[in-house]
């Protein structure tokens, strides 16, 4: 059995969207900036796609700047926030612990040049507190800047409140939304939000692109200069083809959304349930506050590495967190920032099923981790010292 | 008959760059980052992209940094530049008056940071001399950075000298080679080069992807800040298709390189001693140092944007100038900055040929423009005025 569940990392690109994007790769490869017709055809297909990105999250069609992905659009949002910041002297941020590193380091470099960042802490379920964000607005804070919903754990952020918040205290408010735009219901007008950042590919559109929704009256800054396009807000031709593929995906995916999030919860808490039997396992944020598909675990006394080396062998592609952060030794900040200690924070496993996942292929799933982890330990010295009581259990 | 003469404006896909990019959009969709077959299936498919883009601008695959287009290698290459300028307290940068305005507009976000820009100027020809560009350098430059081939009027620059000058005071050299890059040899040793850029839409590539040549031992800063990938030096799931697509684009673009600028350039010299027919026109820029396939002209007594439009109602796809500022009713800058006139620079015309272009097409082109021009000096008052001695004649 081959069972693709690293769909948080990226997802394949769906047959609509692959179909949409190759007339605009071939026969209508215009520059949408050239006045003659092929070039006013490719500016149009852009447009029609600005149109339905926008409608899908309620937002209106100038409120769309197309990026190169989810980074681009975090890094151009924060920086665009604490530009406008400065002018009034307002050097201060608000965030949490638990941002992707696209937010992380990007307030990190502003850390640098005088900011101020408040890295608000989550509590053991992977969320944090509306009221906590309260109480760490200051008179000169310039941006709140929470992601809609988490990579590694997948936990749901109170979105809906800490926009109000930010509405009451007139204070410009960005969520990264890659984990959550196409897989749940996207409105920048109830949740209250002045930024908001996505990416193609966590939706079955092409990678390479994706999409900074800013609120009317709210004056990004570039980061890319060059060219008028995008109303001045981002230079650089158009990547025509991808933007049309990523509107497809989009449409698609909303159109199948609710459906898609009901079997996927199902499936979701099937596999949690059946993971939850290892013996010192533990489900790594919320039970029911996370995205659709999103497990992610914990298991005492073995190695991530080797357990997603193992599940590979077995047909199965999963991970330990996040992608971007692969190459790293250090154990995920997401799940210290919930309460695990370092030796357990390297034995987590997240599993993101697709649209396409099936009972049989969490059960699979289930019974090969299951096995896995269950070899893994038989060797493990760490494991053990846990067994023979010279180190204690944690989880 | 249809000519699309805008090739500097974008190409259309290669075959071969289409075949390439399909698998990584659907079948190889891993995240490169991940450790799972898939995942290094892809990253595997971007490694080989990477040496042979490497390979063909004589450069070592870790010089290279995957970017989203030519905008954002410009725009980072810049940034870097003054960032390890300012450093050293060093905080001059050398260009030129005729650079895109992905380098321009970057140049102007630093002179607010306190940079001095020295903007030398061109001669009549287009092109800058090494010599005037030796005595603006100063103790505290920090960059120079001019393109190899211009946008508009295709004139080469002396990239060889001034890679020269550079190395002998130990000044970093970018060059925007956008418009180069798969059309000319290109080779960072011999030309001395620290930084160059490249966007794969202007050799056949795909839209939204380019690369940032950066010289072992020179540092970048990064423009998007994230995850891990690309060394750590541009965050943000790699286009991986859009990057295979590109290096397949180039590799083809390079084995017929000299064949088709042999072609071109003699399809080029028909073109221009054709338009050089029409009374009151001339060339913009070099007759020879220009590239193979660009033909740049001004033609008095008329607006460039009727003559586009007739033009493509003749099937003919041209421009004005440079796609990027096509929304713009500001003349070109390059064409002030070889000398001509504000009304002789609104009637400007860029043909700029494919690998695939005719004589015949050539000469439907001629004839064409010819009788455009002429159709729309016939009822041009400023003609009038022109023929009637009431204004001067400048070209």
């Amino acid at each position: 059995m081959k069972i693709y569940a690293d769909n948080a990392a990226t997802t394949k690109m769906s047959q609509t969207a692959v179909e949409a994007m190759l007339p605009y790769l071939t026969e209508c490869f215009g520059n949408p900036s050239s006045l003659y017709e092929a070039g006013q055809k490719a500016k149009e297909a852009l447009e029609t796609a600005r149109e339905e990105i926008a409608r899908i999250i309620h937002a209106s069609p100038r409120e769309i700047v197309f990026t190169s992905g989810g980074s681009e659009a975090d890094n151009q949002a924060i920086l665009s926030a604490a530009a406008l910041g400065e002018k009034k002297g307002k050097r201060h941020i608000v965030s949490t612990a638990i941002e992707h590193h696209a937010v992380l380091h990007t307030l990190k470099k502003l850390e640098k040049q005088g900011f101020d960042v408040t890295l608000l802490p989550v509590h053991e379920d992977g969320i944090v507190r509306p009221e906590e964000l309260k109480a760490a607005l200051r008179e000169d804070t310039c941006l709140v800047t929470v992601m809609y919903a988490n990579n590694e754990i997948g936990t749901l952020q109170p979105i809906r409140e800490i926009g109000e918040l930010c509405k009451e205290k007139g204070i410009p408010f960005h969520t990264d939304a890659v984990q959550a735009v196409g897989h749940l219901s996207m409105d920048v007008e109830r949740d209250g939000v002045t930024l908001l950042s996505a990416s193609a590919h966590k939706f079955h559109g092409p990678k390479g692109v994706g999409f900074l929704y800013a609120r009317k009256g709210f004056r990004l800054s570039n980061l890319i200069e060059g060219g008028a396009q995008e109303r001045g807000k981002r230079a650089g031709t158009e990547n025509v083809a991808g933007i049309v593929a990523m509107a497809a995906a989009l449409k698609e995916a909303e159109a199948n959304r609710e459906a898609t999030a009901l079997r996927l919860t199902a499936l979701r808490d099937r596999l949690i349930e059946g993971l939850a039997a290892i013996p010192h396992s533990a489900l790594n944020g919320d039970a029911q506050k996370r995205l659709p598909g999103n497990v992610n675990f914990c298991f005492e006394g073995i190695e991530g590495e080797s357990l997603l080396l193992l599940l590979d062998d077995r047909g199965i592609c999963a991970s330990s967190g996040s992608a971007c952060t692969s190459g790293s030794l250090d154990p995920s900040h997401v799940l210290l920032a919930i309460g695990r200690k370092h030796d357990v924070a390297h034995g987590s496993l997240r599993l993101t099923l697709g649209e396409d996942a099936t009972e049989e292929e969490v059960d699979y799933i289930i019974q090969t981790v299951t096995e896995t982890v269950d070899r893994l330990r038989s060797f493990s010295p760490v494991w053990r010292d846990l067994c023979s009581g010279k180190s204690p259990f944690i989880l």
